[in-house]
């Protein structure tokens, strides 16, 4: 019998961008008001936009919500971060609560915000803006075995996916990776090296800023788990589930979810960019929908990026995470629709061309 | 007897960031739910505007108004731009029309557009939304003679000022600098040149797209100008009577106008960073005030910014002008502000520091 999880459905809708949408865009870029190529990043997103929604000028991408996936990560027990790990449950409430960054940030952008505990190593009830669809209370260690079984991996994936088409069946036009998880820092180092072959200290970071001494710990405990599952990239399941948080599979069905739903997604920082290079080995043409943000202060941030052939819009030295990168985004990708459905074209306004 | 000018009260208005709220931000900043310094630049621009307006947190730099000053330039006639001169005059149409780039991005950003004509080589009509301040109708050609007299770059000068305080006054509480002018990378370069000491070929661009002899003919006539006026520092009226647009000066009474009553200035490109070197040179506490919007593709850009000692926020290789990049900056701005005045501190939220 054949059996179609979510998954392969989700991969089966993913198409890459509209050629004669792109074109158009192009075209329309070159006659409005404004010195060709002088809007820079901006141009290529819009056309990338119109390339998605198959039209030009491309629907505006609000109304906007960004969903925090929340877990936690059994290689916490390695002594990867000076945050004890309860902060991840904490900051979940901070969130609900709307004291937390990605709530400010989020209200200044007119973002929704969504919290969706995926895996906290507590037990959440349900509440206005926490959405619990725990798969586990917390992944494994992967320093010692692998972080989750592949059906949990899937799982996780599907979760995201379903958040995804349910804030895209809710009219949402825009969706915005966030993450929170205290040691993610230490799961996203090992599935870019995973992915890109980059060496652990080349992908692995400061996190939420830590010292030398624990840096160099950090790298080896990454180095081991590499070596410990020698992940196989032809196999992207696999890979995730050796590695990965709970969270980073939720995004990466999240933004599976979006590229099959021709939402834009707008990525966060390093976790939502291991994540990215999940969703883009699960089905490549997803990077159609995958815009960056920003450029993380992580190391990893930028190898993910380079990988996924994606250019970051923001680049102010964040490393919070939450989505504040994605956030502080949303308007310049707002805007970047908003010049090609509203400027006037050089006929259209009798402006002299060069 | 004493004759006091506008600008003479305004530069004496002008004063530094507040210690006592500088102090308090930077605190308040590492207290709240988020790792010390995990906002970048995010978190400077929060403690600077805490500072302008002596509270913490700072108010919200909302409502936004971009100013846009419009002038023509004799240098024109050098044949230092493919664009006819004309186009200065069609743009303020197109402004006021609301079909240009600045137009889409201020309303997406939630920011009023003012179109000022300072010195368009055109009679034009007041119209809503364009104030007619035309205090000549374009520059004298600078690589020849001074391009304004010290009187009419005075009275330019002035006229930004009004604006600003115009604008204070009816509530705005972010300024964002706009221009329009054929030919005004031109005069830009000319005075970064004077102002910072450095070499012409160093800060003369392509503008909005030359080709590389046009590019080399306008670097010999920034050369020349430099040589004909010999300008000296030390006098920064009698360097941008010499060198400026009347969009310059304009913008330069802008920023200290904005300085004078605490307002913040968003800077956008290349010539706003000129007119800044202006304002600084008049008023060195003015850069108390001033954030810069992004980093132009323009080389004296950087070099402008980096003599003021600001670090630009958006960088996305725009070279449109208009206000095209403070309104893309605008924001981020906000943002900032936002995070010091709603993010919960550890102690409310109930979250556990490192």
């Amino acid at each position: 019998v054949l059996v179609t999880t979510v998954l392969d459905e989700t991969r089966a809708a993913i198409r890459p961008l509209d050629a004669a949408a792109v074109a158009a865009a192009r075209d329309r870029q070159a006659r409005l008001t404004k010195p060709p190529g002088s809007l820079g990043a901006l141009e290529d997103v819009g056309v990338q936009l119109a390339g998605l929604s198959g039209q030009c000028p491309p629907p505006l991408p609000q109304p906007a919500a960004v969903a925090v996936f929340a877990a936690d990560h059994g290689v916490h027990a390695q002594g990867v971060t000076p945050w004890p790990q309860e902060v991840t449950a904490q900051m979940v409430a901070n969130f609900v609560a709307g004291g937390a960054v990605i709530n400010a940030l989020a209200a200044q952008a007119g973002a929704d915000v969504v919290v969706v505990d995926v895996g906290v190593a507590a037990v959440l009830d349900e509440l206005p803006g926490l959405l619990v669809r725990n798969v586990r209370h917390g992944t494994r260690d992967l320093s010692v075995e692998p972080a989750m079984t592949r059906d949990e991996a899937v799982a996780a994936v599907e979760v995201g996916i379903s958040i995804a088409s349910g804030l895209a069946a809710d009219g949402y036009r825009c969706l915005l990776t966030g993450d929170m998880g205290i040691a993610n820092t230490t799961s996203s180092a090992a599935l870019i090296a995973a992915y890109t072959g980059a060496a652990p200290e080349a992908v692995t970071g400061r996190g939420t800023g830590i010292d030398a001494e624990m840096h160099a710990h950090k790298v080896r405990v990454v180095a081991r788990a590499l070596e410990l599952h020698r992940p196989d990239p032809s196999d992207p399941l696999g890979v995730l589930a050796a590695l990965g948080g709970l969270e980073h599979a939720a995004l990466a069905g999240f933004v599976l979810g979006a590229a099959a739903s021709r939402v834009p997604v707008l990525l966060d920082g390093v976790i939502a960019g291991a994540a990215a290079l999940v969703a883009a080995a699960l089905a490549p043409d997803s990077t159609a929908a995958m815009i960056a943000g920003h450029r993380s202060a992580e190391p990893g941030a930028r190898i993910a990026l380079d990988a996924l052939g994606l250019v970051p819009l923001v680049d102010l030295d964040l490393r919070l995470g939450e989505g504040s990168g994605a956030a502080l985004a949303l308007p310049l990708v707002q805007s970047a629709a908003r010049v090609l459905r509203d400027v006037a074209t050089f006929d259209a306004a009798g402006v002299t061309e060069k």
